[in-house]
């Protein structure tokens, strides 16, 4: 088995979208097409470097797509002559120096994921299948519970119209919405929570996320207010590395916390955990898996995370799309996100996808399944 | 005032060197010119990306160069009409998303450096002068302690080597070293240790830089052996962002640690202090400035650490070069690294510099001077 060829395209997102603490306007992203050939036919991988972090062709192309290239067969292949995507991730972090992880995360786990849609692809078995095979100790699943990302802030946009979008969602089978908090005064903002559970019939069909973007004046003022309301999570109360205001904020919101999306090493889900007072069993990790390093990388930092007790179940993945679905499934992690309509083709998944009570079934195609997401393919088909 | 023109051109290092975990082998840098119309005269700024990251001439020309050409009078000058550094950052933040800081920290300072050697010619000042002006709280000087880097491992390279490397260098007029470790058996390294400080002098005028690299099972047995040397500091014993690591090894080794070279942000400088275990007055620690979105984000850093009771005489740049000792002697930091030849013209201060008894005199040339240096400035000239 070998890597014939790796391409880079970068995509311009072009959305208006923006939340309390950026603009989405100028916002790219990078399409990765991965080649492989198994002896008997080639296979195509695909997988984009989700969402909120700029295209990354540049590094790929000067640093990470060389080194696979080049590297010989003991430096890729396993005992049984297949792509380890381990030793692939180490061969692309020769002449990589330690720290400032995003830089190279982001592009290395973008070609990483598109490796796996091939090798997958080469086994004829959708991704979470081949997961499930080589990581047999989760409890792999065909079917995950998603959450419906939306509540955004928007001009003119009443309460009555984030009830209406919260109902909409209900009817569409999502039992789980996560609405904007912080980008109001904080009276209306509340206003906003109670018109939401209500909305969703009860507080656990409510996560709130701030975007890291509560103020220092007013953040421990949102944890009162709000840590009666036994909502489902708060997320991103404060900047992503700020541990001691999410130290402050978790002792007086006491409801679960969720955190992690901005955050791109095992050391630093590790002191995310250690140092800004996430609990066991209680708040929630959200790791982009494409853009920290990839799969095998995440299975890594679910072998040191399991260390601290932290369990899959208080895990899902960042970015609501056929990756972050497939990756969750494989791992059996706690939840999916969904942004339908909200990243363009980026977000969703299959095109013909409906929930069933807030769950989401697989299908069967194999590898990530992107042929069956029609503009998303469309995109892929064309990187040259 | 206005910017009128930014030039970015990759350079690659051609180094052969190595450290206990990585290869500066296909290393490149970014070398930027920024050009200021002052209203009588264009003045250009000179950077350079430091050394140890990649070039990152793409996302400088696609987002944070037409983020500043792009900007209005507003967004980027003072009430006197001169271009206010503090607001070109944060015009080149638009449109970022908090957390990941390397991708973005790098290029946005090194953008950020070159338009303050810019400025300070346009005031026919030495930088340092400049930044004494415009931050008058520190105690600025034009001289600055400089310590020397070197002890590299290298094949066929005894202690005696070693000795000779270190007497060179103090004949040279250094009065402090700093030597590799943790890259042979921890017999040889201790004995390497004992025999710089013989050739050094007394213990003080040796430090130890491990780079990252002690292994799992025997940072400690490092800690334990080196602890009653009485060194000037032990730095990056474990990897960058391993706070618990970090703690563990200072308990045990006691004595003065070093470390930031590979953090990013104001938050990872804060955490590194706050659950790294580093001791006020005691550690020390380095920061990359031009790495770490530059010279007015650097001072809000000071202004943030000043609140923990970190002193600037416990902060030293990372990077032996002519914009670091600028730095150190505006704000009157701890001291200095120099590294003579080992990074080729990227290391190093003016052609004709001299060390007086440890210490170096800036020259009066304006700006940071990259002037007085040669073949670097042939290198500059050349950027289109």
């Amino acid at each position: 088995m070998k890597i014939i060829d790796i391409k880079e395209n970068s995509i311009k997102l072009n959305l208006s979208l923006s939340n309390s603490m950026f603009s989405f306007k100028e916002m790219t992203t990078s399409i990765v097409k991965v080649d492989i050939d198994d002896g008997n036919k080639v296979h195509t991988g695909y997988a984009f470097n989700s969402t909120g972090r700029y295209a990354c062709g540049d590094p790929m192309r000067k640093r990470f797509i060389p080194r696979l290239l080049n590297a010989n067969d003991d430096m890729l292949l396993d005992s049984d002559g297949e792509i380890d995507t381990k030793k692939a991730l180490q061969v692309m972090l020769v002449g990589e120096k330690p720290g400032g992880d995003m830089e190279r995360s982001v592009p290395i786990g973008t070609i990483e994921t598109a490796l796996w849609d091939a090798l997958a692809k080469s086994k004829n078995l959708p991704l979470y299948q081949l997961l499930a095979n080589k990581f047999p100790t989760y409890n792999s699943t065909d079917r995950m519970f998603c959450y419906v990302g939306g509540g955004y802030y928007d001009v003119g946009k009443t309460i009555e119209d984030l009830k209406d979008e919260i109902k909409k969602n209900f009817d569409n089978g999502y039992r789980l919405m996560k609405i904007k908090i912080g980008g109001a005064p904080i009276k209306e903002d509340v206003s906003r929570v109670v018109a939401a559970i209500e909305a969703a019939g009860s507080p656990d069909r409510v996560a709130l996320d701030a975007n890291g973007g509560l103020s220092e004046n007013n953040y421990l003022e949102y944890a009162e207010e709000l840590k009666g309301f036994g909502l489902n999570w708060f997320e991103e109360p404060t900047h992503p590395s700020n541990f001691t205001k999410y130290n402050e904020f978790i002792n007086t919101y006491e409801g679960a916390v969720a955190g992690g999306e901005n955050l791109y090493s095992i050391y630093d889900f590790i002191n995310l955990i250690n140092y800004g007072g996430f609990r066991i069993g209680k708040d929630l990790l959200q790791i982009d898996i494409p853009q920290s390093y990839g799969i095998s990388y995440f299975n890594e930092a679910l072998i040191e995370l399991k260390k601290l007790n932290w369990d899959v179940n208080r895990i899902m993945p960042h970015g609501g799309n056929q990756m972050s679905l497939h990756i969750a499934c494989g791992f059996g992690l706690s939840m999916c996100e969904a942004y339908p309509n909200v990243f363009g083709v980026f977000s969703g998944y299959d095109d013909d996808y409906k929930l069933d009570d807030g769950y989401l079934k697989l299908s069967e195609r194999p590898g990530i399944g992107f042929e069956g997401q029609n503009d998303l393919y469309e995109l892929f088909k064309k990187i040259s």
